[in-house]
């Protein structure tokens, strides 16, 4: 959607700098930017190489205001904004409105009598709604999606092609779950029979609750709790091929990581941030605020703590302690070349 | 199902103390037990915390018999068993005997002529079924799954949702699926071209064979074997987005954690345990009872032994040295503060 | 097929020794040979092994020209072919012709009427075709897969069940795509409001292109670009369970084994080898002809680089270096027992 420079600036409240009339279509990248692109630029050499590029209008940071920006980008109009990325995001929301899907039921989607769906919900092609299913308003089910009994999706959710909801689930408003995704799945839980040796199945009847704002990635699976609830809290983002195990616990605003795996019956705490392949074992806690690095690994019942502290490494140290050790051993390999 | 203890203590053969006549509708965990619920308790303080919970019932061990349980919990009726958790395990089953699904095929599956399903089969939407494919007797086939040509699926099973079954594989009787998992995709297996720098795809034709009671989770893929078998044998359990590669074979009654990753051509012998996001290179065996940690790595081609012995790191190390090592690594870093 | 010896010396350019009236159904392995089977043998060892056997045919290396062939294996036919192992793939290639999928629409598809498919395309059941799609000469799309709006597939491609093409993205020719794969899924970025705490989707609409001749493991997952493209170049080979973020620009003839996982804007060059379950942080680099070994890992930003140079560990070192703090650390922990 083609807009003025000036109605970005006054949908992202940013202060204008130079022509508003200057149209834009497209968000883009400095390296690729074309006539039409609206780019972002968080420092001064990248606002020079934005002004040396095609883009037609550059989102900036305040110390581009007061014609410092237009010294280096001389007739590309500006928006001045406190946190440049922000707003380009936001921006390019303004550009790019969510798609609007057709509220319908794909006449190749089976849905049970019993299922209630919002008259403005879109069903896609092949989708299968199970008994009892509510779908909230607006929201979008992907092509070949199975949405179990009795599982509850809340209003404006996205969920793409080929996602397995199990029965019982709750999700929330506003939750994006990516093409592949298994929500609710049996949890891995089972006792052994010391008389046969062989393994009988813990029963695995809890919940998934996955609340408001929530983005899951593609071909993530997250299990049911075994009798309780494996919960999701709001605003958190998981992204692709992650595993949390029954009963877990992941507080708000948490970030995971591409393939991370957490065991069962873990707290995660708000704002925490895990990198890709972190592995956490059972019972273990990851307090307030605390990131672990990538391939980093925790033992079964082990704490980790404190806000924006850094953790590094198997099982995880503080990040100084962490290059103490990497160093450590790396004089002592080289003393005894 | 609503049963009373005493039909759960027959059906389990636990020894009842108490009021026989208390009805139980759920299995519950003692932290929020609600009345109608069976719980269990494996030692005193669970089995106190039980009897002041709003528990109906506790499952308790044999500490517990001969009035020490009805000291502690008043006039709460008890199961003695001498595992309790198994016998709650037990108990769970029969109170929430595993669905039964009206045997039909939906009208929206497309299933090949020459597919033998039994008549007691349950197809549900969307499925598609290949030529000469064989569905056994109460086996249960989720939404979306596909079953390609020649492929044998045995009796109780079940088949969640999404699966995907590639030619010719076989599956035997009680195995469950989850969803989205695939089985008998292509081996990653290529020979490279010293002329031309490109890679050429080995025959990948052999086939994939799960043996009785084994359970794969969701998006977990197994790969046929190259020009042989690959093989899960009885009672495996295999936790979520697992892989395992071609010609692997795996003995009865392993376990098998989340995101673990087998290579090709690896032997399991029975009663191993693989913990989390374990890694295994190719012709690599890992002898009977080995415990390895999560995280742990094993270079292509080693062998790891010892009944119950425990390994873990990378490369893989019994529990005392990798803990040696750990305290050793650390106290230099100190030192060399 | 059944083909004679000579026949299949023919096709794969081998030299034929012995009764070339022979004739081969099925290529397998030593072990498990059968009459009818054709089988390689690299060294003496399996070649006598092989003459053991109750294969058909061996295909060998010129060590075994000359009569030093049958010597061993007496009146079996012998393939002479300088690279025996290729020369196997080739032969079996040429027994099993890649299936040819008829040329149909199955009944049961939904295709959007603005799609453009190839009269030589074969649509399995159940499948979802978008707006605009474009689907080459003889390519095959797997049941249940959903080809998303604006996406190109070319020609000779095979696209297995249950896969996931989210919109605009460009498959080349010659692609196979593995069961339960997602491509062009949004990638994983997300912006800080600092006043509220919560995260903002960074936009995600770049594209994913996927050039010729790429295999693509079951149930990987790889990220369209944020702003730009994110590119898996001609040749390379991918296992399952694998994670490439947005921005990956990955070159020719590179080999990523399974549950691999690459975060954003990372460049593999070249024939790069990685192995099973490496991680490699943003904007990390890893020059031509690099291998990395199993679960290595490479910090965001790093550069690994030397032709044919093996790196392993985390983080990776150059592998003389990681074995040497190995033994190291092993000697001190022995000495401090």
């Amino acid at each position: 959607m083609e807009r003025t420079v000036r109605e970005i600036a006054e949908a992202i409240h940013a202060q204008l700098v130079g022509d508003g009339s200057v149209r834009v279509k497209h968000v883009g990248s400095i390296r690729s930017a074309k006539s039409g692109d609206l780019v972002f630029a968080q420092n001064e050499k990248d606002l020079q190489a934005a002004a040396a590029s095609s883009a037609s209008a550059v989102i900036t940071g305040e110390f581009g205001a007061g014609g410092a920006g237009t010294r280096m980008t001389g007739s590309t109009p500006l928006l001045i904004a406190q946190h440049p990325k922000l707003a380009f995001s936001r921006a390019a929301n303004f550009l790019y409105p969510p798609a609007k899907h057709a509220a319908a039921v794909h006449s190749s989607a089976v849905v049970d009598p019993s299922a209630k769906l919002d008259e403005s919900a879109a069903i896609e092609a092949n989708v299968v709604i199970g008994k009892n299913v509510h779908i909230g308003a607006r929201s979008w089910i992907g092509a070949g999606s199975v949405i179990g009994e009795d599982a509850s999706i809340g209003e404006d959710c996205e969920i793409y092609p080929r996602v397995t909801v199990y029965p019982g689930c709750v999700i929330g408003h506003r939750v994006t779950v990516h093409a592949g995704a298994v929500l609710g799945s049996d949890g891995f839980g089972y006792v052994r029979d010391a008389a046969s040796g062989r393994y009988e199945k813990f029963p695995q009847i809890g919940q998934l609750v996955i609340e408001d704002d929530v983005e899951i990635g593609a071909n993530t699976t997250i299990d049911r709790g075994a009798l309780e609830v494996t919960r999701i809290a709001r605003g958190t983002k998981i992204d692709n091929l992650v595993h949390i195990g029954h009963n877990c616990q992941i507080g708000e605003d948490v970030v995971i990581a591409a393939q991370a795996g957490l065991s069962g019956s873990i707290v995660i705490e708000k704002n925490v941030v895990l990198g890709g392949q972190v592995g956490i074992g059972e019972h273990a806690r990851i307090e307030e605020g605390v990131m672990l690095g990538g391939q980093g690994g925790v033992l079964p019942g082990k704490i980790l703590r404190g806000k924006s502290e850094v953790f590094w490494g198997t099982p995880a140290h503080p990040l100084r302690e962490y290059l103490q050790q990497l160093a450590a051993l790396g004089r002592l390999a080289k003393r005894n070349r």
